[in-house]
């Protein structure tokens, strides 16, 4: 089976339970996610082989984030055991026009701090066929910037299909700073992924007739936004999953994917959202898997769009979906019916 | 008051703890349910007598179980306590495009391997108005399908009213073997109840112009069905309850009747779930309230959508409502605004 | 800083876990609420000084009340800790077609047996700039109505603005006495505040094609009924916050103000809810900040308005918001996106 | 099968969890429990008949109050359902040198407003072998005190064993007047069980060489106060179950029984405790059954300890145990080996 | 590393939250758990490999069974996933003087229906060092015997030490039965273990001046038992952890030794119990672990009686200890302070 | 009344459920503690005024934090809020011979990178009676050393009480770095308290005959190393708290305490263990209440004593006692009977 590595951070997840905030609290909710990891997941989930990539303390809390991505079947083996400390992010959930709340406290982490020999990449990639990484990884410390690039460099050397997902973190990076480092590493991409307004923070192409904080999305805009990333780093192909929030509860999900000849749309559908994290990640995961397993462009947009769908229905960071599930939406059955 | 037997399997019912899917619990959620238990439960919270048959394992399990029903007031005393194990379902809550998900462990179970001697129908019947049971039951196990005759028979010569919910299970029997034995059994009911695809499966009277699997449901269709089962079988009346599944989050529904002379129709509601499981049997015990309590058919029809309606906004297999909060949605205020 | 007093009765709320009824609660989440108290916290949320005047007994339940409110940073040094036991009201969690409801356990409670020398309004009002309570408080005793028509006499002579919510509970008075008791009390109040029914029915002036049982709200006949009241109390200001109820789930939220010269409308919103209670106090809160903070009479009620939006997606009676997050809302962005 | 009547009050109990501090808790578990409600439900664990008598609030508290007897099995046919609410205690879970503690708010429940026609004790009594009830029930009211002699009065010309525990609650009597209430209902009782202090502080007789407060009790003394109060109102028998505490965490239990003719002392056991709560009651109901079904004294005073010894190891105030439980720890078996 | 297979059942364990019995259940805490596999997941925290052998069925509960081994770092990739349905054990933890309780409900498990061509033991014995079951697989069912015959021959081909717990279950066979299979397969085992009367039921050589059900263990006449059992069957050694029950909350244990030559004693421990359940295993465990590194047997006794003392504090079957951890215990340090 | 000032960090503290492993949680109780926090916090629990200074983010995770504290009567108007991130801890619960265990993640907490200019020690000091901090605080960064030298010299010149907890921890620093700062601080403190090692690790003082990983320890000797630290310093006091551990379950509490003219020693007390944290800190706050109040030293070291067993029974960092259930324990009741 074809494998796929994912390299990223994983952090440890603290949420309160139910629609409580933060302040109200008296239990978090442990979960651990990842933009990477939770690819990763996905792909297991689809009966695929993934491998994760990261640098993990070696106290229990961070035996504890490596164990969760092994009982669901993610290759753990090459995880770096050392470092300080896991990164953590605290989530509160959003409901109604009160938006989802996120609070980073991921410095300082291991993997922030991982160093060029700690991963032997050219032993990693042996047997891979995909690797990707999203635009937070580069974006974690110049360190990681140079990993990212050294990874990428090997990954053409042995002939791996690269993805990206360019996941702007404002927190982590300016758009100076993004655009600069992410410039040189798409040099190595070949499928770069994008929500709707990534390209605009890193590349400055904005989508026009859009207006994301008051939910108006022009989707055949992105078709010019795609057109021109693509052929401005000579990628294969370029999908944007694009999201009209109407509130925290219900948003709008549409894809479009544009392969240097052809511009894809997805279905589009109506989404009550149980967990807003991790979205994306699916999506992404869904078009690796659907590639990989030779579907066509259309078909592997809607499988990845209906498995990102499926994510807000699901607590966590992790997409726990299977084929059979992505492809009964993906063909038209959204009815929701029991399953007995 | 008037006493309604009502005769089936009663499962321990085990669910993860809110949206979470089974792969991610660490507890269950622990209910009780099972379709006929449920039309029992319904109708003591409407002060109605109700006793339930059943067996169940002389253990601290079956006794739970027996002891959930006595919380609420049905008459337990002639469940026979016995055999080997109560059957189990998990049931995992589905949300938006995500089905909820039902996995049975009933194998074995007390009374699917009950035996005629068990029952004293007879004694059973002293005393009761109405008899109810579902195509579950029969379906159990083979014996199971020669008791329920057997109670069907001696319910008739006691002028008994005999009631049947179709409730087609392919997981338990063929649509060819469900079709023989109820076949059979139906020249003994009064009052026949289905779903929206029950009668397809088990008789093979297929509702035109309607794809519940897309959401699409022809309500007048249902009139001539109706009309095919009735005259088949010498019933008196036949219902449906109809629900169109927008997705698991939200569905409609509306149910027809057809006495022999007129086809009845009620409100139509949009329904935002809670737990999906248990509608069409609050639906069911909604109509045996509304026909032993002298309503109209139109009321009584009425009364039985509204049930089937609060059901879904309430969690487990029980349908906790009074008959005052159920006339109070049929008479028309569906504001849900505050009680105080 | 400027302070505002709120006077009134602080209940321990107990509520069944999730969306369980009261008959199937194994445990009760605690809270604490009460219409004043929760203007009261809602102020200090917004960073102003408020204090909070009650009666608790003092044991370890009352002193737990009080204990919250000093969490979230109430100036509670004032309460007075005596008397027999601390109100309680039971509250069960609609949804869909199915209200919420509360049963309330609040008779004998500290506050309603308070006498008159409890507080001493020249020291409590002291630098105080506004004094709030609802027309619980007189309800409560005749005790409490004596008490209640002393301080806004008191709050008067210091040059103080007083508001009050008419909240009318049917549960603690007629409409006959409150009408009584409420007319004599209004002489002495600057800004009254009433949702769609209150006015009806404690001065018997009612909204014109209204029927709010069957969902309709006409908001142009709220300007009458404004108007009317206002001249018949020589107020400064009325305001009513106006709920159409679609279901327990789904509510639209609008609010009208007129001072004398104008009258106001709010922007319209659909509002999916966590929690029903407490709405009409933040939207009372969001007022007194906005008039306090030199908003105009349009602004304050957009501020207002939005801030009683957000309550019904938190958990408990107190509405958990900031600033910045009403007037992001009040300003247009309702789309819920992820704050990273 | 014999029935036991047993009256008084039924109390919703909140309690934090686990070992929280009331001013710690976020959540309470909910249990109802109360003197005499503890001991019909240890009988009916015993496969006995038994009917708790009580009057509730008809509301849904009380519902839920009446549910829990009716799950376990009490007839709870004859509660009366009417009145204002339903007495409550909170109760805190003491732990090493740490106390339990009971914060009581019972004033005005149902029951103590009850009034004599609430209850039709010649129909209560029908078919009845015991009446049971504690110095708890007389202590709520004088109307109750009422009720109790004229329940005993009826009791004993119905020819039915009349058992009393004393009880003595400071909180809701003075010992003056415990003692002159008392002194009247004994002369209609046949069986009296107290506890280590309960007779001094009801009748004035002091056991010698025992000072509780600070462990030390001498169970030779127990003798003659058991003589002495047998004596003085022509009982039957005497039983005192005598702890005592090394600490919240550790107990030791042992009762002595005097029954005009003979002085029986049971086994010693070091308890580890779970919950405080109804070990007492646990102790009577004990005694009842050992007594109805012809056990000697010795043995019935030993089926007694044995299962107020049991009860510390269960949560909530109820003892769940059953006969066969009870006998194997009473005849000498405490390893509590696992049973498969 | 050498890896270690275990092959056996496993269940999934449903524990009522707490000290809760299971009438008072309403949830259910999950754990998975089995003799073997309670053996492989100590093993694997060890730092060892170990693999686990069964047969689960392929949905959704089998899948989070495996899952559970995978998280902690057992080798499943062998396991089969086919057959109806998993075993389920439900536990009810003692406190005191009450036992701790498990109900079963393993009948046509998919291990206990599992046929012999199910197995491949020639590979899956590729490049093992060490075979373990318990008598708790061949009593399953009489296929599970010709299995674990049938394996044994295998490990003894490919020069595997095996190792085999007694583990009698009345439930499961006669002791009659379990003689005639245990004394076949026994020609096969090298080391043997037992509890204190596992070796009496299994092949009727009993332990003199020891009474387990009155807490009497004489820890010398296990002595003559291990030499006439290791005799009869040329096993190379015998152990046998012994435990004195003087509670549900309190054992005391201890361990010996007989190797053909010496008879080793362990420390004895006073325990305190958080779980009661896999103390054995866990003793297995760590003999396999010190016998496979090296240790003398008096260092492997006592490595194994302090895993299998550590064990008693933590919930759930699996023994979560680290080598050090044992250790440290091992080594006299049993003071339990705090580890900063 | 007087007024005590607290200065150390406080920390978000993540504990599994019950006596669940790291690895094994899924949800954390979230608690706040730090050995100056918790001094401060048992201060208002017995009536004082005390005022804790640190520095928080000024984040949602660092106002509930803040909130705690004042929620229950500690002033935190002093508290600085800015900076990176709120320091953890990860605490899992020890049981009998397994020991309680502590993750520490608190390097670049907001505290630890405080700067001089964060606090104004004279108007902190202002109306203060009292100064107390740990070693932990200086050990936190040189900046904190430099600070707490500085606090200690204003300190000093106000004419204010100082207390030193000397709280080693070998996770912050060495002992040579430790005693170099401290023997630096302890000039200008007055009341030293030590546990059973910190004055050996600190300042090379051992206590003979004493071995406190076997449970031994010799309190007379603890006289000698009282006497060598209090001339050393010119201090007015030296206390130590003396923990024996027999498990993680149980430990034996003794203090004892030196003035320069006489040594005392406290009862020694059995303490059964629900949560091990804050014994110390809690020991240390009733000596400072004692000493404040003109408690004898004899009794303020029992009161002491008292306070920090009862600490044991209690969840959490926080001692939530008040002075009459500490005088209760102090004076010789611990009988741990029901408080009703």
């Amino acid at each position: 089976m074809s494998n796929v590595i994912c390299f990223g951070e994983l952090m440890l997840r603290l949420s309160p339970e139910g629609y409580n905030r933060f302040v109200q609290a008296d239990k978090f909710d442990i979960n651990y996610g990842g933009s990477e990891a939770n690819v990763a997941l996905s792909l297991v989930n689809y009966n695929m082989n993934s491998t994760f990539i990261t640098k993990l303390p070696s106290n229990e809390i961070g035996q504890s984030a490596l164990n969760k991505l092994r009982q669901y079947g993610v290759n753990t083996s090459k995880i770096k055991m050392d470092g300080e400390r896991i990164g953590i992010y605290y989530m509160e959930k959003g409901a109604s026009q009160r938006p989802s709340k996120v609070i980073y406290d991921r410095s300082n982490s291991a993997i922030s701090n991982a160093n060029l020999d700690d991963f032997n990449w050219d032993e990693i990639f042996n047997n891979a066929k995909w690797f990707h990484f999203s635009g937070i990884t580069p974006a974690l410390s110049d360190n990681l910037a140079e990993i990212c690039l050294e990874a990428c460099k090997k990954a053409k050397k042995n002939n791996i299909t690269v993805s990206c997902d360019l996941n702007y973190r404002s927190k982590l990076w300016s758009e100076k700073k993004a655009n600069k480092v992410m410039t040189q590493i798409m040099n190595y991409v070949d499928v770069c992924v994008a929500n709707e307004e990534d390209i605009e923070k890193v590349f400055g192409i904005k989508a026009e007739d859009t207006d994301v904080s008051h939910g108006k999305i022009n989707y055949d805009s992105y078709k010019s936004v795609a057109e021109e990333v693509l052929s401005k780093f000579n990628l294969s192909m370029v999908a944007c999953n694009l999201r009209t929030s109407i509130s925290a509860s219900d948003n709008k999900l549409l894809a479009v994917l544009y392969d240097g000849n052809k511009f894809y749309q997805s279905k589009e559908y109506d989404v009550h959202i149980v967990d807003r994290v991790g979205g994306g990640d699916s999506f992404l995961a869904g078009l690796i898997y659907g590639l990989l397993n030779n579907k066509s462009n259309q078909e592997a947009l809607e499988f990845a769009t209906a498995a990102g769908v499926l994510k807000h229905s699901i607590e966590g960071d992790f997409n726990m979906v299977t084929v059979s599930e992505v492809e009964n939406l993906a063909s038209g059955d959204s009815s929701g019916r029991v399953q007995r």
